[in-house]
């Protein structure tokens, strides 16, 4: 993998040029990406002159950056994972490709996703096992960051989208904060959910590349922040997790304590119960307005998976609709008591390992931080058996993105 | 003006047909629309085509209806009133459109918008008095109200561009509680503020065109409400209104006190005076984002007020834009108990009857209520010696749209 971090201070020392650099991708790009399947789009001749062209500086100057699908450049078509959508080129760049621009950091390309970041599998390969799924939705932006095909990729969560992926694949990634990535020109599936992130090789260079786009004071690299900390929940009203699982959390435990950090359990608030009800409320009647258009005029070119969510949220009463945004408003009170305590909490970032392609895995342990629109962190903890990489969740308090990063960084560095 | 209530209700008596309302909004349009320019895009033939092969009901079953040029239509050019656009053809509805449609409603055409919904002037003249601004952003659809070219118009409000047009033209309209109307596919300037609405001729069209298109419980016609508690607050720190203001507001409380309505003074927060200070925070960095790409790479194109702002709110630290949203998150809390005791409160629609033509009239009194997210109508009050319309703007609880529909409709029958 290519930690962000390291090659910009390269860049910015002299000893290794933007084009250098991209070309260095290119070569890791023309090795597998036949194997993986991490673009839908891929402008290597373009990348090369705005390589060569690229001018000022920025926190992410020449670093080539992978953009979501989903996110419209107009510079390359965005395709939506859909064939609806098949080489639509849009007008304007999406408000987060400007920021990364203005960081100086390089759009790459296209990255794989899911139907309209939904659930039904798309074409991209687990870099770690061809048989495995890379996770979903942002798949394209998790495996090519694990086969170093870019230092830096962003993608969006909705249910487990991000950190789902990043688990199975065995890279570092940030979900924020709901509303610190601008979604303008984000195709939206259900906006009070929808969040914009980003996937990195360690937890530094994610924090290194989201102080970089954000102009915020969100680096972990280089100052000390202390012993953070740590409370821990598994969860368990959203049943039992795997083996895999289940390991990653004990390690992840061990080596927090072996570091000196203190852990906490934490009792889980019921209202969490209702508000994981809630997220499937929310999500199924937002996308139907959200993809009305779709749904209504195009329904036969949808995948069944999402044809059925959809007609399932055009189904749900605007008073139950309500009820569920109630029922989030309480929740996100909630876990302002409940993670007060601590500096982060952690738990499972997936159930286990990656399942194989017929499905991209299950999101259950992510839709509530999703809800409740807190921070959160995949650390990759460890292989399995069979290669597959397993991580562990780090969910801070909300708006406290550098505080779930300082406490994220502090567990990769007690578990290396 | 067109009655959407009443239109429908002729319809479903099969009195009156959607091909013939049609024609008779295109003689409205024939006979005005070269003097008040309030179309964007017009495809009478299309809607002809359309109107003749409306099937099923819907409530709103053949009333034409004006979409804002900043919302997406599949079936006409979305300009977004700036040449960088000019011509563009989405490729989908926005969900508010299909939302209508579903609901049986004919677009009709694409209203003038200002340049992206901000404050440049648009063409459109006001119908009473050509001399005078419409008012923005959504003048096309409050002139088109207004001079009876469709009984129904879609528009949005970020500062002041619902209420403050509708005041100017006349007509009734509502800005519901944040997101009780989807944005997907309408064009964002300032996300945490932009609100989709409805203009129509009274209250109870509005009402009744908002129940029909969110399938929600909002009518406000043929049942008794009771008499409401009204509370009122010229909202003095934002500065005095003028002499046709003050006497809109005169009025209005006359009627209710005569109308058996009590009516008490209220007492504003002190934190309402930073909320306001705050949307212009919240305003110009979320702009700056939203419109990156137009800045950044087209700023040459933007009217010179517009890239101001967004100059401006590319100058805004992120700490700077995070404690303008925690104080919308305080003044949303102090809004409950300010307008706790009371159904509704009056406020300016807008200081004074419309101004002349070199702006779209100020919105100071509408932007704090946007900020809030609180659900706000026009009441359309009296007419001045110029013949321009003044009116009132009536304003509920956050999620109590249905009560503010109410206590609104029975101002405007009170003033009958």
């Amino acid at each position: 993998m290519l930690g962000a971090l390291d090659l910009a201070k390269s860049i910015e020392a002299g000893r290794l040029t933007p084009g250098k650099l991209l070309e260095t991708c290119l070569e890791a790009i023309a090795a597998r990406e036949d194997e993986i399947k991490a673009f839908a789009a891929l402008d290597a001749a373009g990348a090369r002159k705005k390589a060569a062209g690229l001018t000022g500086k920025g926190g992410l100057f020449g670093l080539p950056v992978g953009i979501k699908d989903i996110i419209d450049t107009a510079s390359l078509p965005t395709g939506h994972g859909s064939p609806l959508y098949a080489d639509d080129q849009p007008r304007a760049d999406a408000a987060i490709v400007v920021q990364v621009e203005d960081a100086g950091g390089l759009v790459i390309g296209k990255t794989v996703t899911t139907e309209f970041a939904f659930l039904n599998p798309a074409p991209t390969f687990n870099p770690h096992n061809a048989g495995r799924t890379p996770g979903g939705s942002s798949s394209g932006s998790a495996a090519g960051v694990a086969a170093g095909f870019f230092p830096l990729a962003l993608g969006t969560q909705t249910g487990g989208s991000i950190i789902r992926p990043a688990s199975f694949c065995g890279v570092a990634a940030m979900k924020p904060s709901y509303r610190l990535l601008p979604m303008t020109g984000v195709k939206p599936f259900a906006p009070l959910l929808d969040t914009l992130g980003l996937f990195g090789a360690r937890v530094v260079d994610v924090a290194f590349g989201l102080a970089a786009i954000t102009g915020r004071d969100l680096r972990v690299d280089g100052r000390d922040f202390g012993v953070p900390h740590i409370g821990i929940s598994r969860f368990s009203f959203l049943g039992a997790a795997e083996a895999g699982g289940i390991a990653a959390f004990d390690r992840a435990v061990k080596a927090l304590t072996a570091a000196g950090a203190p852990v906490t359990a934490l009792e889980t608030p019921e209202i969490f119960v209702e508000a994981q009800a809630a997220h499937g409320v929310i999500n199924a009647y937002e996308a139907a307005q959200a993809l009305g258009f779709e749904h209504r005029h195009h329904g036969a070119a949808l995948s069944p998976i999402l044809r059925a969510t959809l007609d399932q949220g055009r189904a749900v009463a605007p008073e139950a609709y309500d009820r569920a945004r109630g029922i989030a408003h309480q929740a996100r009170k909630a876990a302002r008591d409940f993670s007060g305590p601590v500096d982060a909490f952690l738990t499972y970032a997936a159930p286990g390992a990656a399942p194989t392609r017929e499905t991209t895995g299950d999101p259950r342990f992510n839709k509530l931080v999703t809800l409740l629109g807190l921070p959160a962190v995949n650390v990759p903890v460890f292989r399995d058996e069979d290669g597959l990489p397993v991580g562990i969740q780090v969910v801070g308090a909300f708006g406290k993105d550098q505080r779930t990063l300082a406490a994220a960084a502090f567990l990769e560095a007690a578990l290396a």
